[in-house]
């Protein structure tokens, strides 16, 4: 159940902050831009993974419930990855005030203009379609993005390529405040505003495939995009969605490409034996294997990859109790920290009226 | 010093939530135009005084230290003036973390054009001179006050004329927020909204005098514009105040005119003798009478006024341990009733994940 070990966290540790908004099933390309990182860095680092609720909300809050079940379900898919919630806080945004009281300071060190102008937000209104119309919360959200991270005060951040811009709004937020607030110099540099600042400068870490590619051959895999291979799909379905795979090719004696083709995109991200992918490669491009063969070969990869994930899966779906204990746990530490950071912003600013407890 | 009352407070009264941005001491036109109303309405309804010490930050994030200062000035201000820390609770925004949680949920629910062609953002953009250069903060706190008001079920917000349009914002925010998610029927009466909804739809009470003119004949008095009577002046400094108001009169015997002229402005509002006052107005129009006069009687008036408020003033200062004993105490009531708040609408929206206690 939950874990005695949240208090012998070690302070020093560096830090992680990263997350995902409750929208649904993960996928593949979420292991490789970033589950994965986060699994094999828990042990060095000390970690607090975010279910981001509130982004949630700016593009569906009249689904409001939708979105809680979702977030339980975000919790299932990263236990049954193997995030380690002994040694990581896994933790609901909603459910932590200093975040959304960081972000009115934040706030007010972000220029309105470069909020506006950030490409990550031009790129969301346009894919989503939605014009003219959207939330206050919308851009909003590009500054609760800025709180998110750095009420850990993290050192470093597993993001997906298209989420550089927004963190590059963190690293600006935070020199901006450690300069007004901790007279840390405009010139400064990382080291300095960690030594001397209240929030150090954080980095991106990008994974080892910044972007899966759909099984359509479309750039990016996406759930509501209908061309994702999901981290609980049964393995039947793996297989039939591995059949699916678009390679643009016509016969099974053409000469196949390798760039660009999910197919070899998913052989290098999942199947562990190099040499024999590397073996179907050169036969794929001289025209001597089938896209059937390499087909049914990548699908038994990421079964074999997916099964123990399903198999914790199932476990974790017969104990909900487990689910929510692990929450409340994570909440529990997240907050631990996250009261830490923003009394030590209003001790800096000179906001610091009244010491409070959270329980 | 601090109540023991706060817990007699019935929860039974209507609610009451305005307050004032600490920019300063305080003027006579606050004094009529709200500050008259919540010593007033103080017994009758449950008063919620917050001192909006993040909207400051809007425009002066750099001087926090500053502001600091002036939100304790502020309660000298108030309590100087009458309002009752036993009877209404005193509080600083920052310390209210359901407040800044509230803000994120309301800016789902307004549309980002709406806020952004509020007439009194776009009149503050223009008056203060920020052209393209202020922060993210600055249009964000629009939605802020949104928040600021419903985190207490507010009934009455005893605002100044200019403030009506911001109130705007809030009634469409509850009214959204209560058919969302209370099932209350888009067609439904404020009396409907209130029985069911979490939100009652908050009603703007302004002062007797919507806008009390400067001692320059300017159509507003403010402390920036250095036109303003303060409550913190001498009666030496009122005096000579009075002494300067421009009233457009060239000599004693001119006959003099009433409308727009602030002499009799603030005759009507700070004398109380409307007879007397009725009768100089008289003499005033058929020129039997000289500005000196009115000025020194006028002076006479608001002297009288400030002089029990002056003498309260003298202790508060004397005594800032009690100051800060107000703030605390006013504090925590008013977290006890964001708090209720907050979970309240968490229920509605099936965002009520761990219920927690703020200490």
């Amino acid at each position: 159940m939950t874990s005695d070990s949240s208090t012998s966290l070690s302070q020093a540790r560096p830090r992680i902050l990263t997350g995902d908004t409750p929208t649904g099933r993960l996928h593949l390309g979420h292991w490789v831009g970033s589950l994965e990182n986060r699994v094999r860095l828990q042990d060095e680092y000390e970690s607090f993974f975010i279910i981001a609720n509130h982004h949630a909300l700016t593009t569906r809050v009249e689904k409001s419930r939708e979105i809680r079940e979702d977030t339980l379900g975000l919790v299932i898919d990263w236990l049954s990855v193997g995030i380690d919630p002994k040694k990581s806080a896994i933790f609901i945004q909603s459910e932590v005030p200093a975040i959304a009281e960081l972000s009115w300071y934040f706030a007010m060190l972000v220029p309105f203009n470069r909020v506006m102008r950030n490409p990550t937000l031009k790129t969301e209104i346009e894919s989503k379609g939605l014009g003219d119309h959207y939330s206050f919360g919308f851009p909003m959200y590009a500054v609760g993005q800025i709180a998110d991270i750095l009420a850990f005060r993290a050192d470093l951040v597993p993001v997906g390529e298209d989420q550089v811009p927004h963190l590059e709004l963190s690293r600006e937020a935070a020199r901006r405040f450690n300069q007004l607030f901790c007279g840390v110099d405009s010139h400064a540099d990382d080291a300095e505003h960690a030594a001397k600042g209240v929030f150090p400068i954080p980095e991106p870490k990008v994974g080892r495939i910044a972007r899966l590619m759909g099984i359509d051959g479309a750039p990016k895999m996406g759930k509501s995009l209908g061309n994702a291979i999901l981290l609980s799909d049964t393995a039947k379905q793996v297989q039939k969605k591995c059949n699916k795979i678009f390679t643009g090719r016509q016969s099974a004696t053409d000469p196949g490409k390798i760039e660009g083709n999910p197919l070899w995109q998913y052989h290098d991200a999942f199947n562990p034996n190099a040499d024999e992918v590397a073996d179907m490669k050169a036969q794929y491009q001289a025209g001597t294997i089938g896209d059937g063969d390499c087909k049914k070969r990548l699908a038994q990869c990421i079964n074999e990859f997916l099964e123990p994930v399903r198999e914790r899966r199932i476990a974790l779906e017969a104990d909900p109790d487990h689910v929510m204990d692990v929450l409340r746990d994570g909440t529990k530490r997240a907050n631990e920290a996250a009261e830490e950071t923003l009394w030590l912003a209003k001790q800096a600013m000179g906001y610091d009226f009244f010491p409070r407890e959270l329980r």
